[in-house]
């Protein structure tokens, strides 16, 4: 498998213009991505691909709409270059299994990244949609997603836009709070809190942590803060 | 159906300390209560009732775990005064869904709350279940609930612990970006941003809002705020 999974888009430098490099190395010479624009709710999905494809031209990648393919699951057959991104994860996980969606594209990324092979980026909800489930994800059950199972990539569950802020006068829970009720329930599960502006590339069974900020480990009662470099998961 | 929802349990005085008031008029004279903690995961069930024991212990009430009881259906079925306590929404949803409480709730609490009636105090998570569904949740989907809708007793959805805030440095969504989304997806139905403190007084057709702080409606791309007192959904 060959992915990028971002913890977000956006940047003080622009629209994934800190995650240029990254992509490009990731495309590995792909000039063609579908990018698959489902987790936009309050974003018209043609608008959400426009602004990927502005954000891409610079290092010569072409972007089309997963939802302007008259046959999804062919487009996904035949992709070299899946793009994911992020917004709301219970409205991606939905349209990607009415589709039938989520099993060609793990097969297909299970398959490998060689020369014909198909290669992933994804952001936020992108990202979180690589773990066993959607269990960790900060968003909203806007929709129900007909369970909570999705791409099942990586082993252990992603937390994008980690940070643990405690907020004057908000009485509800902090992440690491939220964080530790799934661990309680879910002991043997890890989850990789990733900081805004870090990533993670995943190339066969290697995975690489990359960004300013330390990454943290959620496991049981455990906590382990992590910097930049070769990244496994704790035991 | 006599119901007391508020944002929160905590305040500065100390815990539920800011609704005993509420929760005496509520109770309306009913001295022994059945405590559902079931929202509670990094928490004893057992700790978590004797907390709300003690906290209602000034006002007369007697507090007992839903959790010891032997048969939880027949518990419901007798109780006077049912108290759901905060926590993870999913978590709570999921268990009263697996113990089939979920409708014999409903239905005790719809046949209204005179003097043989049932009547129900619930704040955080324990609000959150009385709108037609959970989604629109704070909490995180550590498990499965079997399904989003949840008590339906009000035709509108519960926003708790509601602020706004645009924290620094932070790029995921906001509370009110979020809401957004399901407005989008869900344009028909209203929801409720509670702020912290403020609850609602349902009794009969008849809903108030108590609490300093304004709570605004969101209805479609309309956002309202609405100060304490008489409460009546946008059209």
């Amino acid at each position: 498998m060959e992915l990028l999974l971002l913890s977000n888009s956006t940047s003080d430098d622009g629209y994934l213009v800190h995650a240029l490099e990254a992509i490009r190395e990731l495309a590995d010479g792909r000039q063609d991505a579908l990018f698959v624009p489902f987790a936009g709710v309050t974003r018209d999905w043609d608008d959400y691909t426009a602004q990927v494809r502005d954000a891409l031209a610079p290092i010569g990648i072409s972007v089309r709409g997963l939802h302007r393919e008259a046959d999804a699951r062919a487009a996904i057959g035949s992709a070299s270059l899946v793009i994911v991104g992020g917004g709301n994860t219970f409205r991606l996980l939905k349209c990607l299994r009415e589709q039938q969606l989520l099993a060609p594209l793990a097969e297909r990324l299970r398959a490998g990244g060689g020369p014909e092979g198909l290669r992933y980026v994804g952001w936020s909800a992108g990202s979180v949609i690589t773990s066993p489930t959607i269990r960790t994800t900060n968003d909203m059950p806007i929709v129900d997603p007909g369970g909570l199972d999705s791409l099942g990539l990586m082993p252990f569950q992603f937390n994008c836009h980690y940070f643990n802020l405690v907020v004057p006068g908000f009485r509800g829970e902090t992440r690491d709070q939220r964080l530790a009720e799934f661990t309680v329930l879910s002991p043997e599960m890890s989850v990789l809190g990733l900081p805004e502006g870090d990533w993670v590339r995943v190339s066969g069974t290697r995975w690489t942590l990359h960004g300013e900020h330390a990454a943290r480990w959620f496991l049981g009662e455990r906590t382990i803060d992590i910097a930049a470099g070769a990244l496994e998961m704790p035991r």
